[in-house]
């Protein structure tokens, strides 16, 4: 018989409401003993005093109880929410109390556990409900809902059949082995298997992407002394688009801030100015901005547009950029700009602006979520789905596949190449969930908040 | 028509789950358009996918919404109650596209200003929600869910309904003024009023009360030096019975920790030693040992029964404490005791104790607890039940009555004496709530959290 749990399931503190959730056989004796409900009608919200064990304190508060029955409810066990007013004492005693009762306080993720455990949802899934929880930006909240309605699911599932159907074909080609079809068959297989590990490479390589999105996306404001990178900055993180934290750099030398652009999440950062200078302090923050530059994802490269074209400067930078990630910006457009565009390279974007005009920052803004909307798109149909541990685990299925590949190549013998299929198929199935590995899920279910 | 307001019941933060409230007339709207429900059952929990106006967004969040009808909602309005993952973007997604459907955020406590407006809860009710939220202790639980039932409210009616009976009597012996009965009427009059002035007196003598329990009772350990103040201190905050917080005093002479012993919130205090000294700060801490006497709701009068009966210490201290609240604690009972009990007045309680003993500090920690029970009674059907604003408002209420009493002893005329009445019934109004008074209403309902 399992057990029954219980945790509360919003934050602590003081508030208008707390809910407390309960999972497991004893749900409905708890009804009847605790709430007067005996025969509660699933899903349908009851307004009852919570009557405690101890005589002497009686009932402990009015709440509301809502339960879910068994197959029907989200552990997959019989179930019971209690929502009762948000004091941390009622709660404290409606916990001891259902102690007293035979329930016992659930492991963090250990409702979502007991989820998968009775299929209602699988790992990928399961794994999903954290990113939804810890989501920062609209882009990773629309990746992890995509996942809790089952996306990474499907593209795992669909992997694991084209390895089967693979497999299949394979141990066909084996058991007929016509000399004149096998040549064929072969070539043919091994097409298809290129295929499957290109598609794979590019699955790991989106995770990588997705971890940048939830790290959050650099974008540098770099440039000669006094070309207004500084007004650029203030004004960009100055809008209705929502400031959420000031960081004071490491370094006296840059400032970074958090601001949200449209489904992105940003960490703007200004940097000291750029030129050739033999003073020690000023070279070692204009190191740090060259070190910066490797890691951005984007970069703002300011000019004073009213003065003569840098070229010291472009000079010293051009090594250090690529040229995908650029956009070059004249400030002061409104004094009068010399021709720069035949300047830098024809490929990169350019906008002339105004840094303290607030049409212009928007303009910026735009240019900067169009860039991510491009480099990350959010859209729940592409790829950008599986997480670290679902790329370390493809990383792994790729490499004995990889390994079957040569190994068909050079002949060595079926006995081998179907060996790193199966190995490789194992590592998928740990993908999709192996309830009975009890590392991996509690490794999975201990990143989960309590409650849930 | 009324606003559609709404609100996050739950306190901010990361976690499993996060309650929105609605309360208005958009609920059905948003119901149906926002969660696809064309037409809720009331009190159902429905598992939908909430989907924004944004088509971009699209979906934010899996929630369980539950519709309340109007009338047997808690506001009296539609409501629709929303949980979601507790994750804070996904929160203010939902509220932003609420915002945008037409609703607007709650003041604080609007939902329960509703919910009086509406005649679902009176307005001591109303304040007792408050009490439930922020009781800290057992003792004070008890006393806001009897509130939230309706006993106060219930004893401020019955109080209302004897000075109208009152009122009426008096009418009737003017009406008909046969001088040999209005002798006889007007003393049995005044006998009634004069019970009445005394139950008003002793509620409002009874919410000072309630206020030292909410802001919890000090026990105070003092005793001559070495007797072993410290050792029972720290054998009673080093129960399971719970330490709450340790606060060191303000001077470096006495030290605090909250604990709970029964259904009450003890504040314990040690002092240092008294005796007569002739060290300047010594004297300091032991005026302060004087000081927290005359606060304190009982002393815990430590003394080393294996040495003989400090006389110079009792003759200090007796003049600064009264009979009723002092128990006399017998230390180092497993040294022989020389027979005291006939130093100190008959009616002191007396224990014989050995300060690192379990099984005698329960008995201590039972001695405070019984000692509580008697003073704060929270058996329900008792009278600790009226809150501050109560207590002023009977204050005022007791001036015009007492007025009244006066005017009638004096035979002022009848006009006075009805008009005092008149205005004691109004103060009596405000407790139970007048729905016109909004600076009355604004004043309670802003001490309420958000969402509720």
């Amino acid at each position: 018989m399992t057990d029954t749990i219980i945790a509360q399931s919003t934050p602590p503190g003081q508030s208008a409401l707390a809910l407390i959730r309960i999972s497991g056989p004893l749900c409905k004796d708890i009804a009847k003993k605790a709430l007067s409900i005996p025969s509660p009608t699933p899903r349908f919200s009851y307004l009852r005093n919570y009557i405690s064990l101890d005589p002497e304190l009686g009932m402990i508060d009015q709440v509301v109880a809502v339960f879910f029955q068994a197959k029907k409810s989200f552990t997959g066990d019989d179930t019971l929410e209690l929502s009762c007013h948000g004091n941390p004492l009622i709660v404290e005693k409606i916990i001891q109390d259902l102690s007293k009762r035979g329930c016992r306080i659930a492991d963090p993720g250990e409702f979502s556990k007991r989820a998968f455990l009775t299929g209602k949802i699988d790992l990928n899934q399961a794994e999903s409900i954290i990113e939804v929880i810890s989501a920062k930006s609209e882009a990773e909240l629309l990746i992890a809902n995509a996942n809790l309605l089952g996306a990474s699911s499907k593209t795992f599932k669909l992997l694991q059949e084209r390895i089967l159907q693979y497999q299949a074909e394979l141990e066909a080609s084996i058991d007929f082995p016509e000399e004149e079809l096998e040549f064929e068959s072969n070539e043919r297989l091994l097409k298809s298997l290129s295929l499957l590990i290109n598609e794979m490479k590019s699955l790991i390589k989106n995770s990588e992407k997705k971890t940048e999105l939830s790290e959050s996306l650099k974008v540098l404001i770099i440039g000669p002394p006094n070309a207004g990178k500084s007004t650029l900055f203030n004004s960009l993180v100055g809008q209705d688009r929502a400031l959420v934290s000031e960081n004071p750099g490491t370094t006296r030398d840059y400032l970074t801030y958090q601001i949200k652009i449209g489904k992105y999440r940003i960490e703007l950062i200004d940097t000291a100015g750029i030129r050739t200078t033999e003073d020690e302090t000023e070279s070692l923050g204009i190191e740090k901005s060259f070190e910066l530059l490797g890691n951005s994802h984007l970069i703002l490269f300011v000019i004073d547009g009213s003065t003569p074209y840098p070229t010291e400067f472009y000079d010293l930078i051009a090594p250090s950029i690529s040229t995908k990630n650029i956009v070059i910006i004249e400030n002061k457009k409104d004094l009068s700009i010399p021709d720069y565009k035949s300047k830098y390279p024809e490929h990169y974007s350019t906008l002339s602006i105004c840094a303290n005009s607030t049409k212009d920052t928007e303009e910026v803004l735009d240019e900067i979520d169009q860039f991510f909307r491009g480099e990350f798109p959010t859209d729940p149909s592409n790829e950008l789905l599986i997480n670290a541990r679902h790329a370390n685990l493809l990383q792994s299925a790729l490499k004995e596949l990889s390994l079957s590949r040569e190994g068909m190549k050079n002949q060595i013998g079926t006995e081998f190449v179907l060996q790193k299929i199966n190995s490789c198929r194992d590592f998928i199935d740990q993908i999709i969930g192996d309830k009975s590995n009890e590392d991996v899920l509690d490794k999975i279910f201990n990143q989960f908040c309590i409650g849930k």
